[in-house]
């Protein structure tokens, strides 16, 4: 029988939006017209870059958590450090680590996301804060049916907690909970939990061809897009 | 000039959803085949009229936080007891239970919260946990942006940190918040830490003329539908 799950759990960054293009066309955006040019890309690696080191400093018990907001802007101050570019006001500063809030879904997202909601319950379950979260969605017209992931759970991914507690809220058991990822070690934190798991394929998430174009580990499904997966699942 | 908020928060029991006839009938449907016959609206009044106590066992610290659903069959178990209800098995009781998670809206919600959506945050802040949120918000079609509410702040309405709780999830002073309920305690709770309030008439939600037809204190608005307080925002 095919294994399927009342509940969706989608990552976001990477999985659902292509973070890469997106911050390197906000900072381009934000920059060029002060005269400063940037390898818009690398400023945009560079940022991303930072955010493992500043979630382990949460997860390992270092920091108290803080939404991911915070971090980004922790980091968003190194990355422009590292740059030179050290002549941006705080309303500047503000406005461009709302860049994240704005990132544009990769073209099967919208569709899938609809299509797919018909017969599952979906939820992000993302290191990004509920406020982020809500921003991408109206942006991109995700239809979800709640906003779980770090915030609620007061850690970051991939903290078993993380998972567990967006089941709960679902008031379901694990093994009823499909979490969907572009990133092998996501899918591996949540299948050690007892999750399903699906592998969406974005090959270029970092640039062309630097993305994972198959999963490393075992997972339930490995799609290429959304569409796949709900023709998998039946919907 | 007009009092407006980015983020509408609504409670949900008698404001967006009528309760009591929704229970009677789910009361009726689940005993009567069992040769029961009571007095169902009364039966829904018995079963309701065990919430605030319940509620504040936990608000007071007596009791840790649980989800709303708990709280619901503990309340079931005494309302069952009280009109010599005692045949019930586990999972037909279980299933009465989640009778709260198939409740129908007043007939002026749907299509009113899906105007609001257009220029406004949308989330309920209910002591309704994150599950019967989704349950009825998939039976209604309401177009949240997020559910926030008890569940995530870990205690009841009307104490502070639920509605504090769900102004810092979207990043929102008091102020840029309005709170929408049917009751004028929900509303001077809210108002007392800055949030704007709303006053939604349900005169019949306890019965024909049992319910609050207009606020007892000061409110930014009052109306008696989701489409006038659409047009006192200017959406």
């Amino acid at each position: 029988m095919a294994v399927t799950a009342k509940a969706l759990f989608f990552d976001v960054f990477g999985t659902l939006v292509d973070w890469r293009n997106s911050i390197a066309c906000e900072a381009e955006t934000a920059l060029k017209p002060r005269g400063i040019a940037l390898d818009w890309p690398a400023f945009a690696d560079a940022w991303r870059g930072e955010y493992q080191g500043a979630l382990e400093e949460v997860r390992a018990g270092r920091m108290p958590f803080c939404k991911l907001d915070v971090l980004h802007r922790r980091n968003l101050e190194i990355t422009l450090g590292r740059f030179g570019v050290g002549t941006l006001g705080e309303d500047e500063k503000r406005d461009l680590n709302l860049a994240w809030h704005r990132l544009d879904a990769w073209p099967d997202v919208p569709g899938g996301l609809a299509r797919l909601k018909r017969k599952h319950w979906l939820a992000p379950v993302s290191n990004g804060n509920i406020s982020l979260m809500v921003d991408l969605a109206r942006r991109n017209n995700f239809p979800w049916d709640a906003i779980l992931g770090a915030e609620i759970a007061g850690d970051y991914k991939p903290k078993p907690r993380v998972y567990l507690a967006a089941a709960a809220a679902f008031d379901l058991k694990p093994q009823d909970c499909m979490m969907v990822a572009a990133h092998s070690n996501d899918l591996a934190a949540a299948a050690a939990l007892g999750l399903r798991t699906a592998h969406l394929a974005r090959p270029n998430e970092h640039g062309p061809g630097r993305g994972e174009s198959a999963p490393s580990i075992q997972v339930d499904y490995a799609v290429k897009g959304l569409d796949e997966l709900a023709e998998k699942l039946g919907v």
